[in-house]
């Protein structure tokens, strides 16, 4: 019996309330079937397309009056945990006792705390809400609403920064339920990104938490014995859609590292998830990180499937 | 020491995230006054104009074809537990913090379950989101898009059923959390309301479950020994604006119920916390219900102010 932090895409999670709910029934397949074998799991998940969602609707309703303020983004994003935890916790129920376990389910409202030196201050990249005309973007700017940037030719967003987690602030809860037996959902989207201010208290910030750092302080946080990464494909591959593609069922941190180095995992993709696994690697002898599809998840820990990462 | 359950309005909480703030942080206050005193606490929450911004805001822009789709309901609480609960968590630990307190705390997604057959789905009277013409609300209808009523004069709105809260789906975490010592925010919104369905399954309904029943059930199944529904007022009046308007510093269940046939008590205001409060007190011996203002909760248990319910 392990414990396990599991990392879900919120890509993996549909656009719309109806396609979420068939989604995450399918997650929480998966993620019974670890339970089945024994495992403690604490599950994570991002929130991108449901924080854009979130954040794009009702920006829209409070620049047309419909609603009286505009949400700052660490409320969009607690909302994203709400709205997500909810189907989440819902269908890992309904699965867990269909398959005659009694393990109860939970979801927390998380707050992560980021250094406001992180240099991911300095530049924020990435896009959040919708696409304005350079006339409206220089506006919001002039407004000191946030730094908009031109997206690939499809007009103007706001670009919030990634800084890196440093702690989850809820931590103890996470682990006073694991104890308990539960099944805990946490870290929804990365966390709400806070950082502590003059005082020791926590403030929220615009900005985005990468769910796979997130996931992995998690899993530090907590002694998980695994993370596991879910992604779109079986196995982290090196030469990647060419002729000599070669999927890898193991994989050291020296050796990810060195094909980091050569530019095999794209930046924004499986770069972030090799780097998270790597560091929970080497994070304390024994931690192992696994990179594999949501499906074949419960293949991962006998070696049938995913990529086993590890010091 | 005892345990207690708060109930604090959803309309004392504000209705932008900056008011919402500022409301959370004076609510905190009196919390953190109530933990200091050696309570244990749970703080359950309404969510009116919260869950309204959402669901307005959202189904506008969905209308619009901003977002791909409208959020039900039951999704848009889920949300507005996110949203309310990272506030108050935060403001909790703050406070905490602020008094030398080592407690932790933590807010918990919480479906509430409610009887496909309790009488209410027959007759939806909980008005929600935007107002509409009669035409609009017409179509809306013909496309089984919920009952819609006419609102007083100033257009139609969805209304939807506010059935009773039977179980709370998650109160075996909040057991567990109480256990170890953490201040838990649960049950916002009343919960998200969900039925079983006939394989046993927990499935989202279009419902309103009162806040104050639903702490009271939150309560009961917390075994809690107090239940405090904060209001406006400093406590329980009856002939209520008149020039013979009297306060109670107590009641009795039988004294509550005979002022509540009488009329003493305003339909959607005092009387559903009377009720609540009676239901709670008579539920076991020696549990207590306290109706009090949000400013002086602190000072209910030494008779100071409030009144406390008995049965």
């Amino acid at each position: 019996m392990a414990r396990i932090v599991v990392a879900l895409g919120g890509n993996a999670l549909g656009n719309t309330p109806a396609e979420q709910r068939e989604k995450v029934a399918e997650a929480a397949r998966t993620l019974v079937g670890l339970i089945r074998q024994g495992h403690e799991l604490v599950v994570a998940h991002g929130n991108g397309p449901q924080v854009g969602m979130i954040q794009l609707g009702l920006s829209h309703a409070a620049a047309e009056g419909v609603i009286k303020a505009e949400l700052p983004f660490p409320e969009c994003g607690a909302m994203s945990q709400g709205y997500i935890g909810y189907h989440l916790q819902n269908a890992l129920l309904r699965g867990l006792r269909a398959e005659g376990l009694s393990q109860n389910v939970c979801t927390l409202v998380t707050q992560v705390e980021v250094d406001p030196s992180d240099p991911a201050f300095q530049n924020p990249t990435k896009p959040i809400g919708a696409f304005l005309s350079e006339a409206e973007a220089a506006a919001r700017m002039a407004a000191d609403e946030g730094v908009f940037k031109e997206d690939a030719g499809r007009g103007w967003r706001r670009v919030v920064p990634s800084p890196l987690p440093v702690d989850i602030v809820e931590k103890e809860s996470v682990l006073a339920l694991l104890q308990e037996g539960f099944v805990v959902v946490a870290c929804g989207g990365g966390g709400i990104p806070v950082v502590k201010n003059g005082e020791g208290d926590y403030e929220g910030v615009a900005a985005v938490i990468d769910k796979d750092f997130a996931s992995e302080r998690l899993a530090e946080v907590t002694d998980a014995d695994f993370l596991f990464i879910l992604t779109a494909v079986d196995r982290v591959c090196i030469n990647f859609n060419r002729p000599d593609q070669r999927e890898l069922t193991a994989l050291t941190a020296d050796e990810a590292e060195r094909y980091a180095a050569e530019g095999q995992f794209a930046p924004g993709s499986m770069l972030p998830k090799v780097k998270a696994a790597v560091k929970f690697a080497r994070s304390r002898p024994g931690r192992r990180a696994v990179i594999c599809s949501l499906e074949k998840a419960t293949l991962a820990l006998t070696g049938e499937s995913g990529t086993l990462v590890t010091a």
